[in-house]
């Protein structure tokens, strides 16, 4: 592989051309003719089947259905509610003509959809009969992105699933917002061996239309915050301009409490950015669309055996669930070949020539510690699925690590700002909840509150903004 | 279920009437605020879901690959290929401004994707290594729709999936047209029970910018054709103004030979309308999302135990991998349930109340035939399974019988006309090639030349527009 072809910056040198070419290089994007708009190839495509396969199975286990709702939605649906067409309105893409025909009302373009959805739950929604609603939906959401566009992590287009709820009491809507967070840390950090943190957002950084918005954050290996997704209590803001009523067990007519929940493609972007290294990618195992690689090693006169025999290891492996695949092709020598699943981000490769079959064995390389060791062919299967296991737990392990060593505390304005400059990450504070400090603060550091922890540490002294108040402890950071 | 709950016309007395009550009230869809646009409620999704994981399968087993591309498409991509542009341009939703914003260059909401899609191709492509390069999209298309919507065969968006492959020759081209054809006629017969004849669009007829275009088309109950999908070859047609070159074995440089093909969510709605009845939907089996309903009849003293017993044959069906689910509310009579069931077309409901758990057995009672029976609880897996079967090939046998019957021949314009205005379908014609007779047989009697056919039957006779020429049998009929 020449150098073109690899990586060519060090992630510690350069973090964000480092990202950029392990996204295009390794197939897994691609920038689109229209300014801010990426395109997902097979490869990143089939990391996001995987995560949406994840996901979408726990969300049926937990009563939730999909649905299908147009991209265009009419312009006066959007400004039904008040706060939340403000918020989004400045990145709206509009549709105004059809042909060459000027259109009556304006359509925008998906930025989200719980206005039209709740149109219809209007609709749907009569009875504590029809309650809990549970909806979700597969799609994408468009929202002009002029600046600083990232592939995966800040486009104008991305691809997410978004789920909508309905519920008979406020408690209902409360408990579902909470499922919701938890599903997706599971999701998060048992698959895609991302450590997060799990709070609130403030009233600034909250959803436009919600009474309060949980969330999941984490830390980049270059120490930026990456919100990884959120879970919005909409209580009865939606409900009473759309009315979304029903009659309750007492016949009396109430307005339904509801939710709104989501999660993207920017998880792959996370992915990458905590898990890879100099060479590219490192993908944990449970997401990895090939877990497993075999590359036969060959010349002209061994050709035939030495493939057959790989042919049929990656049988095994397949018969056994595991995401195996031989890459044989002639016209690449090994050396590319090694240099490529590197950094396409293979978690395992198995290496196998003439010599290893007289020998009943093949080689494995770890992708995660570069690792290698010999496996008799008789332990084959069995060796895979403990090494997966232990690579999947390894990476958990060193994120968490990295993600630990990077959660500070600062109890001056001066502090925090000498921790953002010199490490980034998290840093712990007190705050006296009032938005002036909050954006004092902001002017000040360049940084938000990314997250209020459930679970604060209580090391709590007076407002890191203006000394004073009742504080409660939360983390500041410089986000993407 | 009162009058205003189930359907209200007979299929016979008013199709079109029928069709619309049959998607909204079994919540297949509803209709979006803006005109011309549905949504997919849980249960039309749920069979869209079953749909697409099958041809998915098909389509990876067969080297497909899925990507993403962005739904907006410059205009400057979208006009490259001239007929192509002339073709979709009256029915192209543009977005012309995002916030308060003018954008600089108009973007076209995605009518399809080829012109987007082909610039990508030709960065991806370079060498005869990268060939056949297979992609395939599942998203959803925009085309204004403004007269004669209707929902599931003419919105204004649609889902589908769209498949574009290049290839280093021009018989890999025609090869993977007609494979694909094979793979969605192998889909809808087999799957959804619904016959289709296999052949060629006349030049007319074909995709803007395609050499040809091979499609499968079908026959609803009310005498109408409508085209269920289609796969295209392309030639050299983009790969010439898209640039999308290769260098051969032989290091000489050449343009690819490129496909494309779809089929969309219409399939629903030609289920719905080949195998329906006065009381709703009729799924066949293979695609029901419940292909067992399992109702409990029980008084408030048997309640516990008969509910019991129905969650308990659930399971033992879902253990044997059948979609059974049990209706156990307690607010809607059994009756309800059965007309609410049936008009949601699932295709075996058993009943079962606590004389029948005394004798050991459950009631069938099959959807097509209405036949019900006894069977033993200890052959419950077996008979459901068998039961299944017979459903699914006696649907399609009987769509089959209606599908040949309505399969007619003429031989002058005024016989044609006849045949169209009393019986419908499709008429097999002689005609010799020539557009001018194709507009006006048109004109005549506002039926299209369908299909031309890979099997004729070879009746030829002179052309049933000029009388004269060389003649080939194609099939008239009027379409949706």
């Amino acid at each position: 592989m020449t150098k073109e072809i690899g990586i060519t910056v060090k992630k510690s040198d350069d973090f964000s051309e480092w990202y950029t070419q392990c996204v295009l290089k390794s197939s897994i994007a691609d920038y689109s003719p229209s300014k801010g708009f990426i395109i997902l190839r097979p490869y990143g495509y089939a990391i996001w089947e995987i995560v949406k396969e994840l996901l979408d199975c726990e969300l049926k286990k937990t009563g939730h259905k999909n649905g299908f709702l147009p991209v265009l939605i009419p312009e006066s649906l959007l400004t039904k509610e008040k706060d939340h067409f403000d918020g989004f309105m400045p990145e709206v893409f509009w549709v105004t003509k059809s042909g060459d025909s000027d259109l009556d009302e304006k359509l925008a373009v998906r930025p989200t959809s719980e206005t039209l959805a709740y149109s219809m739950f209007s609709k749907w929604i009569s009875s504590y009969r029809d309650l809990p609603l549970k909806l979700n939906f597969w799609n994408s959401a468009l929202r002009a992105e002029i600046k600083s566009t990232k592939p995966l992590i800040r486009n104008s287009e991305f691809l997410w699933q978004e789920g909508h709820t309905a519920h008979d009491d406020e408690n209902g809507a409360d408990k579902e917002v909470r499922m919701i967070l938890d599903i997706y840390k599971n999701l998060i950090e048992e698959f895609l061996a991302l450590p997060t943190l799990s709070g609130f957002k403030t009233d600034k950084e909250k959803f436009v239309g919600a009474n309060y918005t949980t969330c999941l954050e984490s830390i980049m290996a270059d120490g930026k915050a990456l919100q990884m997704a959120t879970s919005h209590n909409l209580g009865q803001n939606f409900s009473k301009p759309f009315e979304i009523k029903f009659l309750n067990k007492e016949t009396v007519e109430q307005y339904v409490w509801q939710t709104s929940w989501g999660i993207s493609w920017r998880v792959i972007g996370a992915i990458i950015m905590v898990h890879g290294d100099d060479k590219g990618l490192i993908l944990p195992p449970k997401i990895a669309p090939t877990q497993v690689i075999i590359v036969p090693i060959y010349k002209d006169d061994s050709k035939t055996v030495v493939k057959q025999k790989a042919f049929e290891l990656e049988q095994i492996l397949i018969d056994s669930k595991i995401r195996a695949q031989t890459d044989d092709r002639d016209e690449y020598t090994s050396g590319w070949k090694f240099n490529d699943w590197e950094m396409k981000g293979v978690p395992l490769r198995i290496n196998m020539g003439l010599r290893d079959m007289k020998e009943n064995q093949v080689e494995f390389v770890r992708r995660d510690t570069k690792e290698r060791f010999y496996v008799k062919e008789k332990e084959l299967v069995n060796q895979v699925m403990s090494t997966l296991e232990d690579i999947q737990s390894n990476m958990f392990d060193r994120a968490e690590s990295h993600f630990q060593a990077n959660i500070r505390s600062a109890s001056t304005l001066d502090e925090l700002l000498s921790v953002l400059d010199t490490a980034g990450g998290f840093v712990a504070c007190s705050w006296c909840g009032k938005r002036e400090c909050e954006d004092l603060i902001k002017e000040k550091t360049t940084a938000d509150i990314r997250i209020v922890p459930f679970s604060p540490k209580n090391n709590i002294s007076a407002c890191i903004g203006c000394g004073e108040g009742e504080t409660k402890e939360v983390y500041f950071g410089r986000a993407y």
